[in-house]
């Protein structure tokens, strides 16, 4: 029994606390919850003890290991290196212009501890760094194109909520079909950004605000929007919250390659209705493939790119072969 | 460099030479193809010397992985074993319920040697088996859907050819588009043989041939078309020639799941000009994977399932980290 516990239970926490009640995962145990916050004041669905984060290091030889539920922004690239210091530990981290650097942080960490920390992982990056990965390797000829969408886009919405006179706003990014296309057809377009997603927006406003200045700082917003199609809705707090509550997501990785004059396509898609929950279900994985690793020695910072897919599975790979292959 | 030889030189072998020949793959030189025909009657487009099949074993220290390119029915089961006793091997073994089998001869002919055999490489077995073993780990509940073309199937073609009075035929396997949007839609439907797939046929007679019985046994045949929705059309033998001699493929894995309440689904698929040439486009990444696993000492038979997706790539983690995750 692969013993694990959760650090950080916000959406993802959550979510990994759901994947790990799942009857296909009975070869892990979920032992507690490590919170910053008050433990009182933290509910699991599961009876999994809350733990003060500060007491992490009693655990030691009490875990297998540790999901690092924290954002890439302010909390792993602190937790992440003191947590695999003592525990083998799998996490999420996305900021991917910074992964090169907290790769060799965890590195240090957990070579020194002989522990085994499998950083980013997730579905972008993660299944989506795979998919990239396996379709270079065999197409090595053509160009990836990545969608993402239709789904939330967290950054963006927190952008269009600094403006002043917006009370709450939602933002999907959507992709377009029509570019989806030329690519699917082998076209091997050159897309600008403009011609590969549009941004929708759903905005609430204080009372009295001026809608077109709203509207006008998002349009240009550098970065954010300037570069995009928008679309600016403005709603009421209660349409935001009836319609726009949920967290779908999801995207497409498409290779449109060639061996020789043959055209070649491979596409790998999601469409997801949450996408915290398909992110710690895939998290829940590389949880056990993390024990896996330690049970081989192969010690130190490991991304989804270095991992077998065989060892996600409970299953043994003889049952894996005549199932799968 | 990876020295790399090829047994078998069909149209898997040809493409397997194409392949090789791509700059991207300009960590592997092509030094030898072997076969069983007169070497004088074999004219490769490379400059690979062509050498009589039983001198193979003169080879071994020149060679560091034979990729093997033969079929499934009659080669590999003999072939295989005799070569993995001697040489790092790559294959691609279709004949799913003797895979376990194969496997077990190959393991014990590459174990003793200290060498690497990955078999049943390509793109099902091969790509399709990793999507699903990923799908599967990460969302444990649901269905998974493998859908097949638009493509040639070999195995009914050749069985059309057998009839009495049919001179020539290509049969395509086209998946049925409705079945799979209810898939995509997350309905998890059952669907019948006849559900998934339709048949369509293009046959050359012989003159005088009966058309009515010949379609009629076409349509009758069991396990190969019985189940099916089948159309039959009758066409001169250029016509064949000219529209009917491409070899394109493909089809489509479909991971149809939930966390929850949650629908979550992944869909991997592929659309290929040259099924030959992207199984051989495959076979090359993985011949790759087995000098790299023999240099870390795993010795014996693998599969896909087995092999991480960096081991498939010329290029050093690093870098595939900054570009690909």
């Amino acid at each position: 029994m692969i013993k694990v516990a959760i650090c950080g239970y916000g959406n993802l926490g959550k979510g990994v606390e759901k994947a790990l009640s799942n009857s296909a995962n009975q070869d892990m145990e979920l032992v507690a919850i490590f919170t910053r916050r008050e433990p009182e004041t933290i509910h699991p669905v599961s009876d999994a003890k809350v733990i003060p984060i500060q007491e992490i290091k009693d655990y030691v030889k009490k875990i297998d290991v540790v999901i690092l539920c924290g954002g890439s922004a302010q909390d792993l690239p602190k937790q992440g290196p003191e947590i695999a210091s003592m525990f083998n530990t799998v996490d999420s981290f996305d900021t991917h212009a910074k992964i090169p650097e907290y790769f060799e942080k965890m590195n240090q960490s957990s070579s020194c501890a002989n522990k085994v920390s499998i950083i980013s992982v997730g579905w972008d990056p993660g299944m989506f760094s795979i998919t990239r990965a396996y379709a270079e390797s065999i197409l090595p000829t053509g160009n990836t194109y990545t969608f993402w969408g239709k789904g939330v886009s967290q950054g963006h919405s927190d952008a269009i909520r600094k403006i002043a006179g917006v009370k709450d706003a939602k933002q999907y990014t959507i992709p377009i079909e029509s570019s989806m296309g030329r690519v699917r057809n082998g076209e091997n377009p050159q897309l600008t950004t403009r011609e590969k997603h549009l941004r929708d927006c759903y905005v609430v406003v204080e009372e009295g605000a001026d809608l077109k200045q709203i509207e006008k700082e998002i349009k240009e917003m550098p970065n954010y929007f300037a570069d995009y199609e928008t679309t600016v809705n403005f709603v009421t707090e209660e349409e935001l919250k009836e319609k726009h509550s949920a967290m779908p997501h999801g995207g497409f990785v498409i290779r449109s390659g060639n061996t020789g004059e043959n055209k070649q396509v491979i596409e790998y898609s999601l469409k997801l209705e949450s996408n915290p929950e398909f992110t710690a279900s895939i998290l829940v994985a590389y949880a056990r493939a993390a024990v896996y690793l330690e049970r081989k020695n192969e010690f130190g910072a490991k991304t989804v790119l270095d991992i077998p897919p065989s060892f996600l599975s409970p299953e043994p790979t003889e049952k894996l072969i005549k199932r799968l292959l």
